[in-house]
C-alpha cells in the first residue's frame, strides 16, 4: 500500500462537483469560483497528541481536522466548497485510513466540500493538515474587525462542553448519558455553517471558538480595537455539564476550554429575532456581554467584575 | 515566543497585494480572483528527514517548500497568486524562524505570491506544509491527461542535479565549483512558471518533475491513456553533473533522481520555437522522446530498447 494506491483506495472518490474542473490525480486541482464572490481560505493542522488523544478513533480525527476548518469558514460567514488534505503517517495502515477517510468524507459531505487533493507523506507522527476555500459574496466575509462600542456579544450553542468531554475522555471516568454528550461535542463538533451565513448580515464581527470562549472573544476585540465584558452568569452552560461537573468547574470548562467551535459574534441589533434563526439550526444564540470603547476583556458574575484572565490555549506558550 | 507572537514576528508581512481582502489575522483569508479565470489549488508537505536532511539551512527548508509547490502550480501553467502554510515545529528557535521566514519569502517574492494565512503548530518533528492557490485562463490548465500518440516529449533544464547534489551533500564529499552547483539545485530549485505559461499552448499534457523523470514521466502517459519512449541519450545532463559522476551514475540520477522540479510535457507542434523561448527563461528546452499508442514507458539507447524501470518515490513504498 504504497501513497498512491492509498490515495486511490481511500481518498480518490468521484466527485459530483461541477465547479471541479480537475481534481486528484494531476499536479494540482482545478476548480470554478462562482462569479461576484471572493475566496476564503482557511487552513488548520491537528498533530497527535497535541491536538487530540493519541487514542482517539480516527473517524474522529477525520471529522475533525474538517470540522474545525469548517468552523472557521462559518466564522467568515463563508459557503466551504473545496478541500486538500496534507496526511503525515507513520506507517499506511488500512484500517485506520478507512477509518479516518469515512469520518472526512462524512463531515465534508454534511456540507458538500469536494477533496480535491492533497499530499500524503511518511512522519514520525500523524500530523493532519486541511485546507479549505470557500466562497463568500464579494464584501460580505464577517471579519474579526468590524466590533462597535455598543454592540452585543453572542455565543451559538453551549461552551466547554468539548473541553469538559475531552478532560473525562482523558479520566477514563466510566461513561454515562451526560458524559457520552460531552466526549461527542469533542469528537465531532458542528461547525455552525449555516447559522452563521444566517446571521451574518446581523454580525459586525466574528470568530469560532477553538481556543476558549474568553481567549478567543479577546482576541476578536483586540481585532476591533474596543474592550468588552462577559457575563459569566450569561455564559451557557449544557445541562449535560452542570450535571457532570461542579459548578466553578463548568464554568471553568466554558470560559477556558478550547474545541467547542461555536460562533462568538458582536452585533448592534436587536436580537429579539435570535431565538427563532437558532432554533432553525438546533441550537441556540445567548448574549453573554457588552461591547466598549478601550481594550481588554473583563468579566463580571451577576453585575459585579471579577477578576479572570486566560490566555487560551498558545503553541510554544509554556 | 508563542504562536500568534511567532506569526506577528515572523510570517505576517504587510501585503501590497489588492487581491487580498484579508490576509493573517483572522478566522481566515479573504481574496479576489480574476473574472473568466479558474482557481488551482496545489499542495506539498515536507517533512525533516524525509524530504529533506535534518540539516539542511532552514533557509533552504523555507525555499524549497514554496518551490515545490510553485513547480506544481507551473505544471498547469497557472499564475501562483496566494499561500497558506501551516508548520510544525518542536520548538520555537528565533533564529531558524528567521531564516525560515526569508526563504519562504524569497522564493514567494520572485512570483509575487502572498502569504495570506495558515496555523503553526507544536510536534515532534518539523513538518511544513505549503498550500498555494493561483489562476488560470478558464479553460488553459494544462493537465497530465492530454498527451496523444505521435507527440513529442519534451524537459525543461538538466536532470538529476538536485538529486545528485544531494547525494554528494550528504556523503560530506569537498565541496568544488561543481558540487556548489549540484547542491543549489536541491537547495533552490528553480520551478518553471515563467517558461510553464510560454509553452502552455503547445503543450498537450504536462507534469512537473518531483518523484524522478520516469516515473513522472510514466504517470503523465498513464494519466494520458498512451505510451511513451525515452531516447536516454538525449536525456538533458548538466556539465556539473557529468564532470562530477561516472556516465551511468549521472544518467541513474537524471533518470530517477527526484527533486529537479523541472517540466516534463508533451506537444504535438514541431519545436522549432522552444530553443528561443527556453533562453528567454535561462533554460533549455530538449526533446527526449515519443508518445505511442497502448500503456508503458520503454527507455531506448540510441535507438536500442534496453531495459529500464523505477517507480520513483514513493511513501511507505518500501
Amino acid at each position: 500500500l504504497d501513497e498512491f494506491e492509498l490515495i486511490r483506495r481511500f481518498f480518490d472518490r468521484q466527485l459530483v462537483d461541477e465547479s471541479v474542473v480537475a481534481g486528484i490525480g494531476d499536479d494540482g486541482a482545478v476548480f470554478r469560483a462562482r462569479p461576484s464572490h471572493e475566496l476564503v481560505t482557511v487552513m488548520d493542522t491537528m498533530v497527535a497528541g497535541v491536538h487530540f488523544p493519541e487514542f482517539l478513533d480516527a473517524g474522529d480525527i477525520g471529522y475533525r481536522a474538517v470540522a474545525v476548518n469548517l468552523s472557521d469558514i462559518a466564522a467568515m460567514a463563508a459557503s466551504p466548497r473545496w478541500m486538500t488534505l496534507a496526511l503525515t503517517l507513520q506507517h499506511a495502515d488500512g484500517a485506520w485510513l478507512e477509518a479516518f477517510a469515512e469520518g472526512l468524507f462524512t463531515a465534508a459531505g454534511e456540507h458538500d466540500v469536494a477533496l480535491v487533493g492533497g499530499d500524503t507523506t511518511r512522519g514520525a507522527e500523524t500530523v493532519v493538515t486541511v485546507q479549505i476555500t470557500g466562497e463568500v459574496k464579494t464584501g460580505t466575509a464577517t471579519l474579526r474587525s468590524g466590533a462597535k462600542a455598543g454592540d452585543a456579544i453572542y455565543v451559538s450553542g453551549t461552551m466547554g462542553d468539548a473541553a469538559a468531554g475531552l478532560s473525562v475522555l482523558q479520566s477514563g471516568a466510566p461513561a454515562n448519558e451526560d458524559i457520552d454528550y460531552l466526549v461527542r461535542r469533542f469528537r465531532r463538533p458542528t461547525a455552525r455553517v449555516g447559522l452563521a451565513q444566517a446571521i451574518a448580515t446581523h454580525a459586525t464581527a466574528a470568530i469560532d471558538i477553538s481556543d476558549g470562549l474568553f481567549a478567543d472573544a479577546e482576541k476578536l476585540l483586540h481585532a476591533s480595537g474596543v474592550s468588552g465584558s462577559i457575563e459569566v452568569s450569561e455564559v451557557p452552560i449544557s445541562a449535560p455539564l452542570r450535571r457532570t461537573m461542579a459548578n466553578d468547574d463548568a464554568l471553568g470548562f466554558a470560559l477556558a476550554g478550547g474545541d467547542d467551535y461555536e460562533l462568538c459574534f458582536t452585533t448592534s441589533v436587536n436580537g429579539d429575532q435570535f431565538d427563532e434563526i437558532a432554533a432553525g439550526f438546533d441550537t441556540t444564540l445567548t448574549r453573554i456581554g457588552t461591547v466598549a470603547e478601550g481594550a481588554g476583556l473583563s468579566c463580571t458574575k451577576d453585575g459585579v467584575r471579577i477578576n479572570y484572565t486566560n490566555a487560551g490555549y498558545r503553541h510554544f506558550g509554556d
